[in-house]
């Protein structure tokens, strides 16, 4: 941490800062400029996030200079992780598309849902039990119905699944049944739920949230990193941005920066990012070709009778240009297609 | 609902659309323009929220008319709430200042705030025992002892308290305690726990998510509301911005607008929203000036050894400039000031 | 300048930066860390701006601690500037209200309005002659008619009158004609402008770019400071944010930032920011409280029939409500009223 | 244009709604629904941008169905735009790679820069002579002198260059040498430029404004082709975001975005958009992925010396790994390499 003190800061001041940081158990090392001072601050993360140094007498600005994520950073780990979910690898040596339905509604359309995410080249199953609704008056999801909708379907495809979990209460009904857990974008900050996920062992795919930093993003993964669980997956979802005639912004920046920042497998989700269908296939060409390690898309067999988010949904046609990507685009960047593998 | 047809939409697509709308229980009007169809529905919010017809073959694209709240809109009320928390009421009539520690430290350093937000004026008390914190590695509040030192401080000084509940598992225990219920903004959209908050028949105080639309955030509300819980309170405390000088943006614009789309009391914080004491006080004066019906500040008698947020903590000369601002500005706008009344 | 050094910079690399910052004329100061080399950088502006260290080898991250701009900053200036408009002060013991119509359509309706204006309290009129209007299909103004038609109501009402220029070939024509030349949200970072402007003599209005940072709003000033020209009052006009029920997102905290950072004069043009009327006056309100030096609002005698943002525009009940707290905020925070004063 | 009552408004509201529609020279239509009474309005572009319905009595919500824009519509073309520059195409059959140094500094830095253009597959030349820069104090481009440099590699390589043009002033001399001049995005709404340059006959590049929504964006390009000049490419360059670490977001989607909504060829340029090297060549994948007719690169022979954004420019290994994205994607979706062609 550097601490940059005002122009007008007397040498008490100074003093004041160093014996601030001494007594939070760091060490200041002072470096006296021709207009300024500044204190370079080495010590413990924890020492640094409760330092407060911001409001000390004479302090113009603190600025973090090492990460304040440690487990899931890029500078710990020499090489990137790879990530299994029932066999199926999610990392850097490979691609990975996982599809599915928005919301899982019966287990016939959950079943059909499954056989065209197959065809498209899937090989893990998305779906939704428990549903985070902006509005009360929609449709939020089966619940446990869902979850046992899911495991006869994978039961039948051969496909593991990942399902979101949207309340502590649930963690154990889904941990039992889901091969991967999602936390959402309207829960990333949610730090209980991130514990709770964190301490079932089960792999985890972490949504960016709307508004949240790419440091932020990885402070999540360091709460479930904590509970001794490294096997999580962070996924590009789309922020929230100005432009009116798309749902939310798509940030392909987040694949080649999460990789410079942490060791972590990064995938990208275009159908909640556009949040309409002929935006779908471009966006997961784009994140495929920045670098994304594995795909999520909606599909459905209808998506005209879809009871949620149904306008995004892929079928026939764009079904069949997702597959041509997902076929042609990872080769050419050194990737091998992610079947299941013995692990 | 509006449901604008494409230039190039045919009487198929357009019958179809009707077919649609009525079978999912709504009515349509289809109006003919020279360029454009546009069809306009009618229906239930559960029908207009389960639509979904932009996926529908011609249609160009879908407009709401209606809110998709209900319970906490304007046009549903004539006029706008007072809550009250033990006995302080927070409305129209009157204006509330909440004052408080961010963290719950010790007692001594709660009470200590205690006195310092009764010398300002305030008349609720806040402060926080479970602490949403981005870093795991930094203090997370004391929790349940945090509540006891909260209620013994309420005992001594008679001010009620307000207090963030983070986890649907802690509702309980701090519905026990506490005199109002804060759901944070990092959960606005955490729905588990708004129904949980909203079951209590607890005041809510509900922040707004960092990048919530002024719908989004009623939304939230309305979840609250559907539990039978109408005692809400509106709290804008910044939003994610770019400005990298300031930690959110204050959107003061919110409070007028709350008040033409909700009759729910509406309250600032310049404290989260600045991030530094020096923009507190004008931020303070400025949601006040909009029509704010209170403000929530942080105090803390020694903001150096604060252990969250003490560069944005009020204390000495700055408290003073606030106890003004409370004083003076209100009753220029026609407010009395909100001191404990008889129910 | 501060220069962070990677984690994995070696010897040499640190003797490049330092050799690279001599070479351009700079001095470079070696602090070593534990974990990371920190060179301090100092040099003049020239230096600083041309020093290019993001891409050397070794160069994790580079930070500015000094503003890069120094005529407008209020690091060198011991007390905050008053600028005088034909005569009326803006500056920060007085509160200045400047109201006209959005764009003058005729000699009557421009009258009009500065009638409004003056029974408002308004000591200076505004008026646009030359429009920016997003589409090449709307109404741009009356050019140098209507700067003579400005010239025209002053000399009836005694109000001296700012007024937007575009272009720089436009420049000697406004100044000729205007006391005050309005630099527009658009053009912020139009330097040929900025310069052109400042080389006028006449004092300068600079809105704020839509998505500007607050260094790069000070920059734009910094650019017709450099022709000589201090007499420059910022005015903020909202932001680009992403509610869509609001045109703007109004920063608020842009005023007392603007007189933390700065000694020019800021006021707030709620009109442009809010884009519906009935947010004119809380806005307005705000900015006052918050701190602001002057308020600039668009007026018109028949708002519905105006050719340019006639929603915004106040009249009867809501200019009275305007004038109300212009005569009883700005005294209550120890200013007096801008009255025309002899130089 | 759809005008949406309020549930309060009278029938007398709305037959002042439907006179002001038809004093306008617009159409009325009135429907009446349970809640609600909606308007659609049919008219000219000139009756619709000047209607200023929001004001009116009654009236809840305007919403424009048409776009304000048409010569540079999708809905006006039944296919894609190509420009030729030079006789170099940009459109949807080919893909066009455009690099060259950011700024012009000497003729060798120039040629060098050009070769290595070239060496990576570009077919056209960029450089800049007017640099508009956010301090005054940074290198602001050799005016005139870089022009006749630009000319002279050209001469050499036998590679046409793009350039961008600041001032209305410099509009001509520009116009002379380039072979299409390129307005910036701080000149987006710049409108006097944007005439200016249609107005030449040269092809025009029109990066998209920091803050620019689509519309705004396609609105601006409406300018230039109001001047009868249709041969506009849109450049995607990033626009302003919150995150810290990099210097804007590049915003993919606007490439299937535009080629929805416009005729005009789209091309993207990631190094202003990342303004970090490590960035621009995961960043000009996705861009071609996501379908973009060309891709716009700073090159520069030695970076660590270049005068202006060097941290950015491409240069050895990552212009051979740009080269190699370019040789092999565009192919993948079904275009041809962009060399000189008879016209």
């Amino acid at each position: 941490m550097v601490i940059v003190m005002a122009p007008s800061a007397s040498d008490n001041d100074i003093a004041g800062v160093v014996a601030h940081v001494e007594a939070h158990g760091g060490q200041a090392f002072v470096s006296r400029g021709v207009s300024r001072t500044i204190i370079g601050v080495v010590g413990s993360e924890a020492v640094l996030e409760t330092l407060g140094a911001d409001g000390l007498p004479g302090v113009a600005d603190t600025k973090r200079i090492t990460a304040p994520y440690k487990l899931v950073s890029a500078a710990n780990h020499t090489k990137r992780s790879t990530v299994r979910v029932g066999g199926v690898p999610i990392g850097p040596d490979t691609f990975t598309l996982i599809a599915g339905p928005c919301a899982v509604e019966t287990p016939e359309q959950t079943y059909a849902s499954a056989l065209l995410a197959k065809r498209a080249g899937a090989t893990i199953l998305r779906g939704g039990a428990y549903k985070p609704r902006s509005s009360p008056y929609a449709f939020q999801g089966l619940g446990l119905d869902g979850l046992k909708v899911l495991a006869e379907v994978r039961e039948a495809t051969g496909l593991p699944f990942v399902t979101e979990v949207l309340d502590t209460k649930d963690v154990e009904d889904v941990a039992e049944h889901a091969d991967m857990l999602q936390v959402g974008t309207r829960n990333m900050q949610n730090f209980g739920l991130l514990q709770a996920v964190g301490g079932t062992g089960k792999p985890v795919m972490l949504k960016r949230g709307l508004a949240a930093t790419y440091e932020e993003w990885l402070m999540a993964a360091e709460y479930i990193a904590q509970r001794g669980n490294l096997d999580i997956v962070l996924c590009e979802r789309g922020i929230r941005g100005f432009e009116p005639s798309i749902r939310n912004m798509f940030d392909v920046s987040a694949v080649p920066m999460m990789q410079i920042l942490s060791h972590l497998p990064i995938i990208v989700d275009p159908s909640h990012a556009a949040g309409r269908r002929d935006l779908v296939v471009p966006l997961a060409r784009a994140g495929i070709a920045a670098g994304a390690d594995g795909v999520m898309v909606d599909v459905h067999p209808n998506p005209e009778a879809a009871l949620v988010d149904g306008a995004q949904a892929l079928t026939g046609e764009s079904l069949d240009e997702l597959a041509q990507a997902v076929t042609t685009l990872p080769a050419l960047l050194g990737r091998t297609s992610a079947a299941h593998r013995a692990g």
